[in-house]
């Protein structure tokens, strides 16, 4: 049977792209013409942020659908406004999956027992109604922070073996003082984040599908390439969400080792450099406000060179695929 | 200038009481008479669970809010149910500082960046709206993860000082699984735990207040008494929050190391075992389903009275407090 991994991978070969867009919307970089309505028909209200959001993510959903496999969107953005903001992520989370987008809810949830249960029902299965049990924020895959342990893990693992989903574990994030916890070493001489790896590697090992990789994920930053080279060697059947490529400073090369031999195992992920595309050069000059979407459809597509170049480069490029 | 430490341990000492009840509504222990009401306005929706979990609380709030010094709603049961749950989590956390009650959002959340600052704004500052800005969801303290290092913790942070609210960082969770990486011991001879907790007290440092204490807090389970003594003295100016009492095994006896030789620096925090009462032992004979606040009321009590016996024995009772 087909788990998560499987179509992930399946979607990230019909499109010859491994890249996600992440859809962060930040209200202030939303073009005002959108904005602007939405101000007019709803006042200053948390409804009119809601709705400019997903105005703004359909557009770009619409023009990207057909280059990526996926989309991320970070919960965080939309959560801050509250029940307005939840709508707008749900809505964006149904509107992505019909146009046949595989959706990354990234929301780094972490608890533990039944609270964790809780989440994994929410975001990955079915929530306990008064009466029975349905759907509801319904992702495909979430993003999971693993301190408290692997009994802090479970109930989402569980979730995708009942459901079918998958979850990508934090495990050598790109931020600058990721190392601080993540890079100390152990009496064991291991690292921090070697063990979260092998706790990775334990808790995938007997779920991997038809292309022989595991629904449980990893989180590894574009911006450590070197670690990311001792990851992929301890997670050989983890797939790897690569945040940092583009504004956080990781740049294409930095993303190869990420890969396996064979040019699979990886998603990359850009966020602002694809969504606002439109305020920054080059496409800034090429593009109108209005035509934003146009912009980050552009932005998308440049991306997924970048990348194929770097993995050619490197004699990466998956079997069939052109670049 | 008063700190949100100096607030929580205000209102701990004006109900001589320190923990905190939290509003974990398991929408199947909800007594029938609640849910039967809402499932014949409402059908078997999100609105039905989210207007019986709303029922719930403030029957709780009323019965308690005398009692105990503060609330601590764990979201994830509230997020499950999506958009309508997000409106329950919100007008919980209203009516709760409404009837004079602290109010710490159990979120965990953690991200780095300009996404760490939409959670800091949305539960604790204020967020970005087409115009201007205003409070979101708004609560008093939230927990949040610290595994992403100092530069994920710093807009929550800077979210205190700007708005006087409050975080508990996690440290040593009280789950079963949470040595798995949080005991591991580094090269310097450190655990992962204490390395976490020298970095809360940096970070609380320069923050402390008229009570002497910072408010940036730590979460430290009452499952691991051995761990919180050598935390007690790692983080002399952290308010530790105490999960792991009651239904997670932990005693009164256990929750004594969180506290400073003054009695004050801990809250111990207790779900199931005080918002179910009515289901157990020995409140079940007492109390009708329709009366579970009135056993939630009791339980608190007892509980209150638990902890404050151990205070006493161990000559922590703080100063002016009856037991």
């Amino acid at each position: 049977m087909q788990n998560m991994a499987d179509k992930l991978l399946e979607e990230i070969n019909k499109k010859q792209n491994p890249s996600v867009v992440g859809l962060d919307p930040r209200i202030n970089q939303i073009p005002e013409f959108i904005t602007k309505r939405n101000l007019e028909a709803y006042g200053n209200s948390f409804k009119a942020a809601a709705n400019a959001i997903i105005e703004f993510n359909k557009l770009i959903i619409n023009a990207i659908s057909e280059t990526l496999p996926a989309v991320k969107p970070q919960i965080a953005f939309y959560e801050q406004y509250g029940p307005e903001g939840v709508r707008a992520f749900k809505e964006t989370v149904d509107y992505a999956k019909e146009k046949g987008l595989i959706v990354i809810g990234d929301a780094k949830r972490n608890d533990i027992g039944s609270t964790a249960e809780a989440y994994a029902d929410g975001h990955l299965g079915e929530v306990k109604m008064i009466e029975g049990s349905m759907p509801s924020l319904n992702a495909d895959l979430i993003t999971v922070n693993g301190y408290l342990g692997s009994d802090g893990l479970m109930p989402f693992i569980e979730a995708c073996k009942k459901h079918g989903k998958g979850i990508f574990i934090l495990n050598k994030t790109s931020n600058p003082s990721s190392g601080e916890l993540q890079d100390k070493k152990t009496e064991e001489g291991k690292t921090v984040y070697e063990i979260m790896a092998e706790l990775i590697d334990k808790l995938g090992k007997d779920l991997t599908g038809q292309k022989g990789y595991s629904p449980i994920g990893a989180v590894v930053g574009a911006t450590y390439p070197e670690q990311a080279k001792i990851l992929r060697n301890l997670m050989p059947k983890t797939i790897f969400l690569v945040p940092g490529y583009g504004a956080q400073g990781g740049g294409a090369e930095d993303v190869v080792p990420c890969f396996n031999e064979d040019g699979y195992g990886a998603i990359v992920n850009s966020s602002r450099g694809i969504i606002f595309a439109y305020e920054k050069e080059p496409y800034k000059d090429k593009f109108k406000p209005e035509e934003f979407h146009l912009a980050s459809r552009q932005a998308a597509i440049d991306m997924k060179k970048d990348i194929l170049d770097a993995l050619k480069k490197n004699g990466k490029l998956p079997e069939g695929w052109n670049a």
